[in-house]
């Protein structure tokens, strides 16, 4: 897991938005983002840009965690409260997974503990290796 | 439809990953993005933050169009090609309005034209008009 | 309770496919579905409709189970099993509400607890009370 | 294709619908359904599930259509308007195909011509070949 997260940290838009991995497991991980003006939109909130990078993320990590390397077919993000401020926290857990698709869902929170968005994530995992 | 530009020049968010505003009509909507470094994840192709970011800005300018503001609720997208150097160019489409939600397409296309990524978003609409 | 149950017995297509309302709370419900040949595709599994109208059932029934009408806008649904036989149950749970949108998600099981399905659900509320 | 449109007589749960099979070609096909009142739901409005149903119908033929065969494995469906009598036409398109994964749009239209929904789907794409 430590080589995981060593590798997750040479994702270059993820870094650019704040965003931090806090933990992975098999099958999970846990990111955050410090909300600051770079993640606003033109209305002043939390552009939903910068929401689904976060969970994209802890996605990426979690449909990764198993060695092999898996990239996103299809996502459904629901948005149910605007964040303007504050710390974000995305955990993603898997839902089933078998040779080639595997399924996960990511819940976004505030600080209040309040569900920010919902995601929903369909991979794709490949045979090769990731090149940890 | 110049206030409405003008306007969302303060996405901060999209502005920061140098997606810049090529059109704006009711309801529709072009944008683009040169990809760069910066938007690369830790597999060394596209992040699908920077691609939903690029999406959702053209959807955003679309369903705020009319006057009043709108806000993302549901969005569906579905990675289609990976996709590492070049122009991106996304094309929102509005496909249904009422007084209360509206639902737009929007298409990512490569240089060569190929589809990147399809994305169909819900609007929530409400009664406040724009600050425009 | 009892009125809500009696009221969505008046779901015809549902009826039709041999779906039943199992129980219902605020925000909650579960249906099920024994699988029979009449839910078979051309392939020979489920039908991805029957499935969906199984997990719609219950979806539509935790978010009317608030007095007030509310209707399905947008639904993501992701299939992870095949199901041929058994019975089918389907686990509606409210995840976000406000007075205008309701979120919820559905799992929908076989006998054995797997996964069949994954279903995310966006409502939009109206004002007028259910006619129950 | 006449081959093609024979085996999709086959799925029972569309035909016990009252959906038929219009025309299919390489990558498309288009449904029907005529509206009665087995298809109405506990609101008197036609049930989410019988409208999915036609558009997966059209949907599993535009992906199966290459002669091998294809499963769905996420949809996303937005609901954009009511509809209780008269014929519903379903026309799905495909939007991308690679070896193993085919992404497809379905339009639900009524006889005015107005779209009652939009689903957008994901096939996974197997090696065997279509039993035709």
């Amino acid at each position: 897991m430590e080589r995981l997260k060593a590798f997750f940290k040479n994702d270059r838009f993820a870094a650019a938005a704040g965003i931090e991995l806090v933990s992975a497991a098999p099958g999970q991980a846990v990111a955050r983002m410090q909300l600051a003006p770079l993640h606003r939109n033109a209305l002043g909130t939390t552009q939903g840009g910068a929401i689904f990078t976060l969970a994209d993320f802890a996605f990426a990590v979690a449909c990764n965690s198993h060695g092999t390397m898996a990239v996103a077919v299809n996502v459904s993000i629901t948005f149910l409260k605007a964040a303007v401020a504050g710390l974000l926290t995305a955990e993603a857990r898997e839902i089933s997974r078998n040779s080639r698709l595997g399924s996960y869902t990511v819940t976004v929170t505030d600080e209040t503990g309040a569900v920010v968005a919902l995601f929903q994530g369909l991979a794709y995992r490949k045979t090769e290796a990731l090149p940890l």
